[in-house]
């Protein structure tokens, strides 16, 4: 039996083991700047963060501590919002008899306006791709770090509040106010799926890609890009190409990786959903 | 900066990742009951094990929890020797200014008959393939795992003791009698080999396996079978095909898969060089 913090460093492992996952480094593919075992090193630095947010402590500082030990590796940015997932998510595991979306949403609407300097502060560890916020919301920028910290305070906004206003341009964000919809129907999926856990996360990855366009793809390369990449991955699951035509979901992969294309969205919210149905015991390797 | 405890994760991590490692589970391939996810998950299982060995308690009690939480997936043993080597390496890490040969031979010496008994129990929890003893030794057959305590605790033998009376068959014991002298070398070859962590571990790999007939290989499928796998290894090494034939290697790898040769103690052998490395921060990833 692991626990929650063990499982979350699981699910990191076996989301980025997982091949083929269109865009994103993979078992079998490394981007030009980033390279499978980043992602082993990045989850390896995740642990006392995780640690922290099993065992209590704010979530913000536990997210900061886990970003900070994750960014500790040549590749910089590997799974800052596959952190921002998880840690309400272990939270939630260790404080509640069953990991539900009622579980991790008291833990969302505890948030404090400490939990969302954590959050800033984090930023100061990595280089994460932001999209430029709204005007209102420009001292806010996440970008500036702890820079922002005392415009956050003023305006006495809470991580729960820094979410909100996040969405619709971040589905992870978007996760934090709707219960972690996607995460729990992608834990759902990776039951159904059977097999072997990493062809079980592939599987459910590239149907989270058909479901949505993937934010981060929106915001780097546009909205007409993201959602051509989400048709081409609904067209792969519609005729079930993983099993009946490996090769054109290979050749899609490449493409992707070629084009500078990275759906890391959509890799947040699988590992969420792995992590999920490990703690919940629905899926064990 | 990473704890002893976490570097020895990043190396079990970074060992299995490295491909071709021909003959082993590797970043490209899974053996038929032995996949990549159960060595992600037999990593997370070590941490309490390694964390108790960085802590200071005893090499034998520390070993059997991490070959314990080793053990809990679905793949049975992943890293049982490996364990056995990274083990003493990580508290003599924790005890000493520089990890060096005489600072883990000072670990080895003052192991205890306690010690020799947790190795023991440690095999209670996993079936590993190991030799018939000699004769005078099949009392301590270690496939009684903690049925054979008595007897040992009679003998007064420590885990130093069982580890001299497993040599010649098994090079993962001679490293303790040898001041972990083949690790040692491999860390210094994984600083020379030079590019990512992954490849550095599959070319040191390859020359370890050129250097010596890999002997869970000889207790599995026959000496001859060892020194053939190491000839092609050294014929493949000389001429440097990593670099020139990478065709010839993956085919090399591809074939002792086909004939269930698996070179397990090269690969504990490569994890053990790869943790010295981190550890002396002389590779970093």
């Amino acid at each position: 039996m692991q626990t929650p913090a063990q499982n979350a460093r699981l699910a990191l492992l076996l989301e980025v083991a997982g091949t083929p996952k269109p865009g994103n480094v993979d078992r079998r593919r490394d981007l030009a700047d980033l390279r499978f075992e980043h992602f082993l090193a990045g989850t390896v630095g995740t642990e006392t963060g995780l640690e922290m947010a099993q065992d209590g402590e704010p979530v913000g500082r536990a997210f900061e501590r886990a970003v900070k030990g994750m960014a500790a590796q040549g590749g910089d940015n590997t799974q800052f919002g596959a952190l921002l997932l998880l840690v309400p998510l272990v939270r939630a595991a260790a404080d509640h008899e069953r990991l539900s979306p009622s579980a991790v949403d008291s833990i969302v609407e505890e948030t404090t306006v400490a939990d969302a300097a954590g959050f800033y502060r984090a930023f100061d560890h990595v280089d994460v791709f932001v999209a430029d916020p709204p005007e209102e919301m420009e001292p806010l920028d996440v970008r500036r770090g702890s820079n922002a910290v005392p415009e956050l305070e003023d305006r006495g906004l809470t991580l729960s509040d820094v979410m909100d206003r996040s969405v619709p341009g971040d589905d992870v964000a978007r996760e934090w106010g709707e219960g972690f919809e996607r995460s729990f129907a992608a834990a759902d999926r990776l039951v159904e799926a059977g097999g072997p856990a990493t062809d079980r996360a592939a599987s459910v990855f590239l149907s989270l890609l058909a479901d949505r366009p993937d934010t981060l793809v929106a915001n780097r390369s546009g909205e007409d890009v993201a959602r051509e990449v989400s048709e081409r991955a609904d067209e792969l699951v519609a005729r079930n190409a993983l099993e009946t035509d490996r090769d054109a979901v290979e050749s899609f992969a490449a493409d992707l990786v070629d084009r500078g294309i990275n759906p890391g969205t959509t890799a947040d919210v699988t590992a969420a959903g792995l992590y999920i149905a490990l703690e919940r015991g629905e899926i064990e390797v």
